[in-house]
């Protein structure tokens, strides 16, 4: 598909799934709700209860940080099939500024966030490379 | 979710995201289809142009056994996600018998096999973990 419509896609995708490294060189994987702006996803870690300690993704990306994010259509009608994926490094938003505009972003693509707020951490995640199929 | 609800869902899902670490350390994400065969994932190449060469994820499993492959469930209803998760190591099968079997069950599962044969490689991932929310 052309770079645009790629683009298209990605920005438009309400889940992608996010693959970082573990510092014990493991693949880790999960499925993240982001808002992308640029040559930038965001990707916040809601007040939703998890494991209680800090998440792994982020500890991953602490230590590793490669990222690779991947949207993509399953249909049963395989000429439908299609992905979209994202390469590149990730980092912590530690810039209020720029956690604001995360966070404003999240919220306009997602309603949900109006009754689960983002105490947490918010990953930015640099685009290096976009890759597409078919 | 309980671990036998966590596998029943992981087997009927038809669309699974495999995570990799290339040679240079990288991660690499695929969406793929698979089989659920007891403690063993089967996952076919199957004959649709891609790149040419070999495979990625082919590359990946010969030098970074690791994977981790993601079953997830999205909704605008944020009180129905849910997700799978498997940890193991991964492999070519080289055995004709596995081989066959494998084949046998991608076929079983996803009848579009029928129109695109399984020409390449199959790839074995040996479960060691699965992990589920909530």
């Amino acid at each position: 598909m052309r770079p645009e419509e790629a683009l298209q896609r990605l920005r438009t995708a309400k889940v992608a799934r996010l693959a970082t490294i573990t510092p014990r060189d493991r693949p880790h994987l999960v499925p993240c709700c982001f808002a992308l702006a640029g040559q930038v996803i965001y990707s916040g870690i809601d007040g939703k209860p998890k494991s209680g300690g800090t998440l792994q993704r982020v500890v991953n990306l602490r230590t590793r940080s490669f990222f690779t994010l991947l949207v993509d259509h399953y249909d049963e009608d395989w000429s439908e099939l299609w992905w979209v994926r994202v390469d590149g490094r990730g980092r912590i938003v530690d810039d209020e500024h720029e956690r604001d505009t995360a966070v404003r972003l999240l919220m306009e693509k997602y309603s949900q966030y109006g009754d689960v707020p983002i105490p947490g951490p918010v990953l930015a995640l640099d685009i290096e490379a976009v890759t597409s199929w078919p």
